[in-house]
Order: structure tokens, then C-alpha cells, then sequence
């Protein structure tokens, strides 16, 4: 599994924060580091040459919606995902569990797995860990995780136990059903907002010796200040020398503080969803472009950000293509908001390598 | 006006077709030549950068639409309409007159001009020459259009022959008005389905020896083999020395029709608006790619189209997109739709400076 080495490369005097390098057959990943969300084979409004331009490394995609839809099948007849999206470069997959347990109605959990409606058709589709590495393998993205049950916030530590206790279950089939060595499987910590199910859990996943691992179960619906706690008290006990993912966040403040207690890699639809409400992140705040106070303001949004529209276009151009609801604002401001997010953990990892993380990003630290 | 200058290059010995280079103060337009629609000041979903690559020259932007918003003080506070949009190439803004009289309530038309309600906001705006060129002073567009009166299919000859009389008055004045020597004025010939009135119309304008004609008032739905006759009985009395534009037209064979009968440029939303309904236009023809043909169809669009779309997806990739109802997929269409156009132009072209174009395009001319 050496192909799917992570290299440790600086570690925060202060904080357990860290910078690595995550290698994988389509190239490396440097982290801490941002990923864009591209569900349905597509990071939305946004080419994958632009993407490019972004700096964007790895990419998601999702498991559940892509086999509804075009169908995992299809996608191995392209060749995988790399060639159907057309993103050459690193490639995770979500197991599909989060979305099993969060979108769909009508399912039923048993130790097999989970039974559920397409919301797209009606069809009855049963997802079990084996079906899931299935369905990944055919998909052929670099990084595929394992199949979990992701309880509701808030549940009782009952049922959280019962959840955490199966998705390790899980976790053991999907190990049993992985057969591609070009596809790192990593295991996925649950346990909810109850502290020492996390750590049984993640001492539980670190003795399986997995490429990766990643922290899920977070960012559903509980307090923010939880999620810094849940990750405090997680991260250490995953092993040193893989990578940690934080599932589903990528706010600036939630990203730098789980840095700081070890995390290494990120995804979040916000940049892209923040785009189709016409907002932007810049400079660690959120701005609404349709505000009247944009509308002749010919600045661009971030003079100091390289993206293709800071250096193109001015906040009242965008202003202009919101308020006439012209789809092209989307594509400007998805472009910008993933930038700065990957940019911000660009940041960070330079810090890191210089030893001034601590300092240099203290004000979303505390 | 020599900055304006229409350099005929070639001239068909089977057809009036000709290839020529119409220089503006933003670059050459080669002729004939397709030009992208960007009503409110972007073509839809495409960027800039993105538009460069479909090879565009010339590109067109929204006269009455970008008084209504942002406003032509915003634009030229940006300075004028190629920094505002980042479109560093020729800009063609229309003059307003037939939107005002295809899309406005409420609306009155004496001599002075139109008022009209605005479909916005309800207020009340008047348009007259003096209005439209002054507006269209601020966006500093390379080519400006006169204020026309653009009657609706079907009407009475007399009814049309008022509006193409007023449209001549008012063209005058509109030359009176205009003073911008880096913007061309170029006037519209009226005169709806009324061959001789459209002739009387040619040869009044083409003693005001303009820096560019345009044939008006076609494509608003009468028969498609009407907009032929209307071409073919009034390009030849504009004057040979001059780009001849006509106006709303974008099908393959009405545009092979035009040029063969003299016509250089062309505008039509067709491209992106197609796109938004998931239609390629390919090979002369017309696919929708929802269709399940196209389900599990890896091949690409177009093999031999140079576009960013046909080079990098399949059209089962794009299939997938539409049925996910993905905006990238308005995008990537968009993209091939708008190359396609401006290659068939641009075939046409070679065509001509080779002199076989009326055997090459024998299928379109009949």
C-alpha cells in the first residue's frame, strides 16, 4: 500500500497541527487541504479546467447519487471517474452511508445494511458495506470509504452506541470486500457528540493499520464548539503517519481549529452553494454581492486573491449578474469561494512549515 | 472612419458571397462571421476566457436590456462595456427599438420616440435616437446601431411603410446625435416582408455612405423562405465597400442563404439558448442530448470539433449532467454550440477565399 504513502512533513511546535504530503495513483495531495465537492461527477457551475485554476487536488464524489444516477456501470464503461469528469487528478468517493441515513425515506437497518426508496424512481436499492466497495470499485476513485451509519444530532447514546458499534462491523466488510490496491480504503470514526464512544472508536479503527481515516458523523446539526471538541478528542488517536479527514466541514473557523488538533484534509459544498445564493468568502467573512452597497462598487471582490474573477471582474459586475439572474455569476463566485478555501489551507500548511501557524492564524483558533 | 474600415477580400464567382476583415478600434472581425449574443453584458454561462477559446470575435450586448440594469452611468464609470464585461474584443451594442417593441407594456410611439413602462421596476422610460445613441455612448460599445422602429409579422404595407419611413428619420437623427469617432453608427434597413419597400430603404441609407449596414425586422416570425427574399432583394443595393450585418439570424442554412446573397455578420441567442435545453447543434443539424440514445454513448459530441467540450467529455457525460439537471451542462453546450456556429461562419469563409463555396455548401444553398 505504499502507493497511497503519507509523508509527514512539518508538525506544529504549539498546536498538533500538521503539513504532509498524501500520495495517490493520480498525484499528490498536499495537506491540510480543501477538497471541492463534485457529487454528481461534477464540481457544480465549474469546468475541471477551471478547477485546475483553482488549485484544486483531490475532488469528491458521491457514491449514493452516482449510482442512482447515471449508475456506477456506466462510469466504469468510461473508463472510472477520472475519465468520465475529466479530473485527471486525485479522486475520493463517499461510501454513500451519510446520505443512506440523511436523504432517504422508507429505510430499514439491519446488520446487513440498509434498505431504502430512490427518491429519484421509487426503486427499492439495498446498500450494504459490500454493495458500497462495489459500487466504489466500479467507480475507481483513488480514496473510497467505507460504508457507516451516521446517526441524527441529536441521539441517545444508546442508539449512537449501536451505530458506532455496527459502522465498525461494517468497516471490517468493506476491508474483506476491497480488492483494488489502486483504491486506499479508509475507515470512518462515529460515535456522535459522546466523547469516549469517538475514542473507543478510533482506537478501535487505529489498530486495522488503514491508509486513511476520516471523522464523520459531524457537522449534522450540532453546536460548532462540539465538532472542535469531537475532533480534540478524536484526532490523536488516529495513527500519525496516515491522513485525517474531516467529513463535511469547511467553514475557516471550524477548519483552522481542526487543523490545529491534527486534521489534514476537508470537504464542504459551501463554496458552491454559497455561490448560488450570491455570496462570497473573502478575507475569513461572508458577503452577500446582491447588497446595494456592491452595486457600484468597481473593486474587485479580493485584490489580493489569484483567482480568474478577483483578477477579472469587479463586485459590481457580480452584482450586476445576480441581480439579473445570469447563471454566469454562479461559475464567477464558485470559482472565487473555492480558490479562497483551498487557498486558506494553502495558507495554513505554509505556516505550518514555518512553524508560525499558532500565531499567524490565532484569531480563529480561540 | 478609416478606423473602420471593410477590407473585401474575396468575392464568390457562383454567388454575391464574400469574405472580407471589418476593423475596429478592438481588433479585426473576419467575415462572414457568427457573433455570440451577451445581452446583459456576458454571453450566458460562458466566460471571457471561455468565449476566447470558442474563437469569437465580434460580440454583441443589450442596448435596452442594460439601461434597465445596471444602468449605462455603472458601465462607463467602469469604463465602457469591454472593462465592465472583461470582453477585450469588438463589441456591437443594438439600439434598443426592437426590444422596445417586442417586450415592452404600455407602450406609446410618436415621432419623438416610444415610451414605455419598464417590465422591471414599472417606471416609465423614453426612448428616442438622441436616447439610444447617448446611452449607447456610455457603454462604448466599437459598433452602435440606430434607433429603429421594428414592425411586428404580420402587418399591413402601410403600417410598415410609417415604420420604415420613421426609421429613416430617426437614423437621421441618430446621426446628428452620434459623436463618438471610436464608435461606428451603422444604420437598419425596415421595411417588414415588403420587398419594395425594403428596397426603397436600402438605397435611401446607402446614400448616407454609414461605416456599416444592417438588415432589420427579419427572424420576428414570418417563413423562414421570406427572410431569403428579403436578403436577396436588399443586400446588393447596400454598398459593397461596407460590413453588411443581418440582424437576429443564426441557423446553419439561413446564414449560409444570407451569405450567399452578401451578408457578413450574424447574432442569434440560439447557441446558448439551445444549450439550456440540452440541444447540440452538430453537424448541421440539431440533437437533443437527454435523449436516452445518448445514455451510454461515450464517444464525443463532435469528434472533429476543436471545442474545450467535445475534447474532454463524452456525450453520455453530458446526458448525465442534463438528467441531473447540472448547470455545468448548460456551460459545456453552450461552449460547443457557440464554436460550432462561429466554425460553420468561419468554414464558410475559407470557403469563399478558396471559391468553392457554392459547391461546398450546395446542401444549404437550395
Amino acid at each position: 500500500m505504499s502507493i497511497f504513502s503519507y509523508q509527514l512533513q512539518a508538525q506544529c511546535s504549539h498546536t498538533k497541527a500538521r503539513a504532509g504530503v498524501f500520495h495517490t495513483p493520480h498525484g499528490p495531495v498536499h495537506t491540510p487541504r480543501f477538497m471541492p465537492v463534485g457529487t454528481l461527477a461534477n464540481v457544480k457551475t465549474v469546468t475541471p479546467a477551471q478547477l485546475k485554476d483553482c488549485n484544486a487536488e483531490m475532488v469528491l464524489a458521491n457514491t449514493y447519487h452516482l449510482h442512482l444516477q447515471p449508475g456506477e456501470d456506466l462510469v466504469a464503461e468510461a473508463g472510472g471517474l477520472h475519465k468520465f469528469m475529466a479530473w485527471d487528478g486525485p479522486i475520493l468517493t463517499d461510501s454513500g452511508g451519510f446520505q443512506v441515513f440523511s436523504l432517504s425515506e422508507m429505510r430499514t437497518v439491519t446488520d446487513q445494511g440498509a434498505t431504502f426508496r430512490s427518491p429519484r424512481d421509487g426503486r427499492i436499492i439495498e446498500m450494504s458495506p459490500e454493495r458500497s466497495i462495489e459500487i466504489q470499485t466500479h467507480l475507481g476513485a483513488d480514496v473510497i470509504m467505507a460504508f457507516d451509519e451516521c446517526p441524527p444530532y441529536p441521539a441517545s447514546r444508546e442508539a449512537v452506541g449501536v451505530a458506532t458499534e455496527r459502522t465498525y462491523r461494517w468497516l471490517r466488510r468493506c476491508m474483506e470486500a476491497h480488492d483494488r490496491p489502486d483504491q486506499a480504503l479508509f475507515g470512518i470514526v462515529q460515535g456522535g457528540t459522546y466523547l469516549d464512544l469517538r475514542q473507543r472508536a478510533a482506537q478501535a479503527l487505529a489498530e486495522l493499520d488503514l491508509p486513511g481515516y476520516a471523522i464523520g458523523g459531524v457537522s449534522v446539526g450540532e453546536p460548532p464548539a462540539l465538532i472542535e471538541k469531537i475532533v480534540q478528542a478524536t484526532a490523536p488517536l488516529l495513527p500519525a503517519h496516515k491522513p485525517r479527514y474531516l467529513m463535511g466541514v469547511g467553514t475557516y473557523k471550524e477548519m483552522a481549529q481542526a487543523i490545529a488538533a491534527g486534521i489534514d484534509l476537508f470537504d464542504c459544498v459551501i463554496p458552491t452553494r454559497l455561490a448560488r445564493h450570491g455570496a462570497a468568502l473573502t478575507k475569513g467573512d461572508r458577503w452577500n454581492l446582491k447588497n446595494a452597497r456592491f452595486r457600484r462598487d468597481l473593486t474587485p471582490l479580493d485584490a489580493d486573491c489569484p483567482c480568474y474573477t478577483c483578477q477579472t471582474f469587479s463586485r459590481a459586475y457580480l452584482c450586476h449578474l445576480l441581480h439579473a439572474k445570469e447563471l454566469l455569476a454562479y461559475t464567477l463566485l464558485s470559482l472565487h469561494n473555492i480558490t479562497e478555501l483551498i487557498r486558506f489551507t494553502e495558507t495554513i500548511r505554509e505556516a505550518i512549515l514555518q512553524d508560525r501557524f499558532a500565531e499567524a492564524f490565532a484569531q480563529w483558533l480561540t
